[in-house]
Formats: structure tokens, sequence, C-alpha cells
């Protein structure tokens, strides 16, 4: 293991796709998964807590950080800013371990652009119906809003052609146990355990 | 999944590792998987069943299905034929089901000639040593044929470069376990998982 850089695993999909519960059943499932912590302009709402939910950060600061180009991806929704920063994801996957982002279709974007090596998951509705369902779920906006976000889904389901995997939620624990496998596969590759196999059978190390 | 073609799985690695257990044992925890028979020159051993252990030809059957083309990959060994048969595999695919090959590195860089699109896994013995003592404990063999084995065993090593995955035999179980992730994975993988999800969330389907 050791010497070996860790993978890069990115989920996303459309927005009231499930990202979030999948993400979390799947780092139950998988403890050793570093989760990436994003950083927020927004303010914390009660119960969130600095560095486990968010990385609390002000305006200026954020600005700041896009200027010393220190986020993976970022993105500004409804006046906050939220993105991934670099330097955390780029330290833990240098000590051999896994990270997972759970982001944005437009954030999984900016990420194949600046770390193609990644391994990026769609995570998919089972129909479009599901799909309406959970964002007219969510309760209590007004039309506009639900109208404006079905838009944006629609768009979503086509960038996923960006991706590597497709995984369809249409269960929660079978969609986590299939990124599990998809993770477990991606260490198998040849590529990365190619240089492992040449380390362990090398004529040096047989004699 | 109608419509959609199977996986051809080409599970190889050197002689000695292991490939026919952890085949066997694959086949049990998968019984969707088509186990691809071999067609050979050699006599029915007693016990062997046409069409379930191989089928049975002679040497001038097997002579006149390699003037047809008829083989995915074929090859001689201790003046004995044995080679598989390109039509059940091509028709079970078509029939959208998986089919698995187990087959020595001879006959899969064979394959991957044909057939470029196969998961092509490599079974790694966990140390040269372990292959050795594999190779050594078969019996009966005198000195001469082992060596000529371990030269064999060493050459086919370097082969790895031709395949998808390494999968360590260090445990069947496990080495199971990651084959089928890696089939899993290989199904969700964008080229082919994109137009199941394509049909699904196409306009056309959702209105």
């Amino acid at each position: 293991m050791s010497g070996r850089r860790g993978l890069l695993i990115v989920l996303s999909g459309p927005s009231g796709v499930g990202k979030g519960t999948v993400g979390q059943k799947l780092r139950e499932r998988m403890p050793d998964l570093v989760y990436s912590v994003s950083v927020t302009s927004r303010p914390p709402r009660a119960g969130e807590v600095e560095g486990v939910n968010y990385f609390f950060r002000s305006r200026e600061q954020f600005e700041e950080m896009i200027r010393q180009d220190a986020f993976l991806e970022w993105a500004e929704y409804v006046s906050n800013y939220y993105g991934t920063p670099k330097a955390f994801v780029f330290e833990k996957l240098a000590q051999g371990r896994d990270v997972l982002l759970e982001i944005e279709v437009q954030g999984a974007r900016q990420v194949r652009r600046r770390y193609p090596d990644g391994v990026f998951i769609f995570l998919a509705p089972p129909t479009w119906e599901a799909l309406v369902d959970r964002i007219q779920g969510r309760g209590t906006e007004d039309p506009a809003v639900i109208s404006e976000r079905l838009r944006q889904a629609e768009q979503e389901v086509r960038e996923v052609d960006l991706y590597d995997y497709v995984v369809v939620n249409d269960d929660v624990d079978a969609a986590v146990e299939r990124i599990r496998c998809i993770i477990t596969a991606e260490h198998l590759r040849r590529a990365r355990a190619f240089d492992e196999m040449r380390r362990r059978l090398t004529r040096e190390v047989w004699r």
C-alpha cells in the first residue's frame, strides 16, 4: 500500500438525486474513505461545526482563496460561495488515502479539468419522475423555484458524458454497494495495480 | 438489460496460480455467469462429460475448426489441442449474458486481438515463492518439467501489460470477491451504462 497514491472519488449527479444520503452511507460502509470538507461563505446553521460540516470563511477570505487558486472547484449559489480546498485533498491523496468529493455537476466539471485521473461517478435517478418527486417533495419552495430546479436537473443529466461510471440510485444500499465495487475495481485496474505487482514479482525481489 | 451485450470476462495468469479454483468459486458465487466449455482433441478421462468438461473432438475435426476460423483462441499442449469455440461465446454475449473464459496467457493474448472489448483479469500469485510452491507441489513431475514450468511462469508474469486488472490470489474468497466487483464495476462504466441511462431519462421516455 505504501507509496501508492489514493483515489479521488467524485460523486456527483443532478440536484435532488440523493448524493448526500448515498455519500453518508458510503462513508459508514467505508470508514477509511476521507471525506473532503467544503469551504463556504454562508454563516453556520445551528449545530454545524467548523471543520466537520464546513470550513466557514468570510466572503473576503473566500475570494482571497480563489485568487490564490486554493480550490479544486468552487461555485456561488444563492449569493454564497462553496468550494473544495485543494491542499487538504492533495495531501490525503499523497498519503495514499482515497478521498470522496460529493459535489454538484458544475463542480465535477471543474475537477475533471484539474484532476482527470479522478474516478467520476454519476448518480442517476431511476426515472425522471423519481427526480421530479424528490425536487418537489423538498417542500416549501414556490413553483418558480421548483421549475428552475427541474430545468437545471434536465441540463445536469445531459452532462453524464463527463463521467466514468453511472450508478442508478434506485435503492440507497444497492447504490452504495455498487460504488464500493467501483472503488475496489479501480484499485485493481492495471495502471494502478501494476506497479504493486511488479514490485512483488520482479526478479530482484524473488531472488 | 435487454438489448445490452454481455461482458466477455477473461481470467488468466501464470500456470499454477489457481485459475481453476478461483474460476469455480466465482461461478458458484455468480451462477448467471456463462462458463465457456473448451474443445479438446485429447480423449475424455474417467467421469468427464461431453459438453460439460469439454467438447471432445478428433484431431482432424479440431484442425478443420481451425481452418474454419471457429476459435476465439486455441493452442496445442503436449500433442493435444485445446480451444475456445467462438460461436457459443458470441451467441451468449449477444443474448446479454456475461461469459467467463479461464484460459492460459497464450490464449488470452489471442482473445485480446480478436475481442479487445473483453475484460482481461490477470490472476497473480502473492509472491514468486508461492507460485514455485504451487508448481512444485503438483507432485509427480520430474525436475526438468518443473524447471520448464517455472521458466514459462516467469515469462507469463511479464505479460501482465496486456490486462485491464490485476487480482492477487492471496486468498481464494477475497480474489473471487474482487473479481465480482470488477464485473459489477465494468457494467457501470460509462460506455456500457450510458445507453441504458439515456434510455431511462430521455425526454421521449419522460413525457
